[in-house]
């Protein structure tokens, strides 16, 4: 169940890596993209950049990248520009998240990343508007107009984007935990909160990098339980090291949860449970890339250890 | 160049405005729509369809409608059930960007149609979290996983709706309005701003009834003709409404621009050659429409008539 020996997940990210912060930089810009009349303005693209190109862990492109390798049949370039552009939109509906997260009326922190978050950088109008328009630039880079993705294609992965984004997604689940600060929820509550809020844009990243290399209906039945494992994983180790870990690793206040009075596996199932809960989820992540048939799935595995296994 | 003389807008509407009601009513939901495990939490549909189903005039849907009618073959269907999902869609982006713009950290407005905002009825979090979920939410309607839109028709309206409404859209719009206010603009740069900010979802509007009506190169151009001229004479009108209506009339507080030294039309060019240019530019769009080679085309007509006549 573990990793090729001889895979490193340092090596491979190279590549993928340097193409999606090039990527980034080049289409969050002021300047038109093909089939626009006229760029976007400086000042909204200077908040957008600031919240985009923040030197991230850029786990989600990573996961449509090597989705996307996997998938792709040997000696096949595959939809290439669309994958590359499906890992800059997921990253892209990320950074909004954390954008409008950041704001007073929600979790009102000032730092990420040992940043100034952006609405202290460029106030709170300018922080809603970013938001808003990194959500949309997530669909413009599906949906090129020079041709380079198919169109059958891009109405896939959009539709497979806004429902990870949305009120069934992303958007749902923090309804949800903004709704549950200081109740008690069930395990299952919180599972489907969590499925919502972090899980789907990772499984949704998955997803995106499959449909992107044209994966059989198998592999994408596969993909999508390893998706959904590793989605779960995250977050439950999320909450293991908001308990375990100090601030400095962290990089962020640890213990903030118990704090803020939230429902987290810690607080439900206790450290022990929660811990061997990540270990099983990622078996169960290992095992979903046996079923998918897809020989190269190296990189895959070793973003699922990563999740486990990180230490902030 | 004026409209048919038996066609009433009164009479068209009620079919396309009570289709585009109930499918808003059917869409902004908690029950799990095709494609999906689980519906949206209740908490955050509540605020969503305070948001969307609240009686506003439906202009963009029903441009949508109209456009579509136009452009489609006589006797055939076109793609009739896109058209209503993007009338829907359109409305939902609009709806989305007035959440946001009623916030404190923007115009700071309490009362919307006689009714508090969102903000002041579900608290600011809410506010924002319902903002961001209608614009996923309008992706998701334009991508339905149950075939009923062919996929590549999905890609051609998502590409189209994203780009009238991010960066170089509307969000572009409102960040140069907000950077602008208080300074002074020339006319270009006037322009500029309005048609990103409300011209660009009007112009796609009547390119996403246009795209499910499968007109035919020519058609598409006259009609975004249209659509761009009936784009900025929305915003002319309503910067002379601003100055000549009343309070009561107009539905909210009249001269308020001026109170806010902000820019317009009217501070610009005087009220007489305002009211002028409106004039002109609903004579553009009646052009357009005879270039289009389209027969049906009155209630388009009749909407820009009404887009420059309005008394609120």
């Amino acid at each position: 169940m573990s990793t090729a020996a001889h895979f490193s997940l340092a090596s491979w990210s190279l590549a993928p890596l340097s193409l999606v912060e090039d990527a980034l930089s080049h289409w969050v810009t002021t300047d038109a993209l093909p089939g626009q009349d006229w760029g976007a303005p400086v000042e909204l693209v200077q908040s957008m950049r600031y919240a985009v190109l923040d030197g991230g862990k850029r786990l989600r492109p990573l996961l449509v990248m090597a989705a996307f390798e996997a998938a792709v049949a040997p000696r096949t370039d595959g939809q290439k520009n669309a994958a590359l552009r499906a890992a800059c939109a997921v990253e892209l509906i990320h950074a909004y998240s954390l954008v409008h997260d950041d704001m007073p009326c929600m979790d009102n922190d000032v730092l990420r990343r040992g940043k100034p978050t952006v609405h202290v950088q460029f106030g709170e109008a300018a922080a809603l508007l970013a938001g808003d328009a990194l959500q949309a630039l997530a669909f413009e880079l599906l949906t090129p107009a020079d041709g380079s993705v198919p169109l059958a294609l891009q109405g896939r992965l959009c539709g497979l984007l806004a429902r990870a984004a949305g009120s069934t997604g992303m958007a749902g689940g923090q309804a949800i935990d903004l709704a549950s600060v200081g109740s008690v929820l069930d395990e299952q509550a919180l599972r489907h909160m969590h499925r919502l809020k972090t899980g789907a844009l990772l499984q949704a990243s998955v997803a995106l990098g499959a449909a992107c290399g044209e994966a059989s209906d198998q592999a994408q039945r596969a993909l999508n339980a390893f998706g959904q494992a590793l989605g779960l994983a995250f977050q439950v180790v999320d909450d293991v090291l908001d308990v375990t870990a100090d601030s400095a690793t962290l990089g962020k206040t640890a213990g903030k949860d118990a704090q803020h009075d939230k429902p987290t596996y810690v607080s439900l199932m206790g450290l022990e449970r929660s811990q061997r809960y990540a270990q099983d989820l990622l078996t169960q992540a290992h095992a979903a890339l046996l079923d998918s048939g897809l020989k190269d799935t190296a990189a895959l595995a070793a973003l699922a250890d990563m999740v486990v296994h990180r230490s902030h």
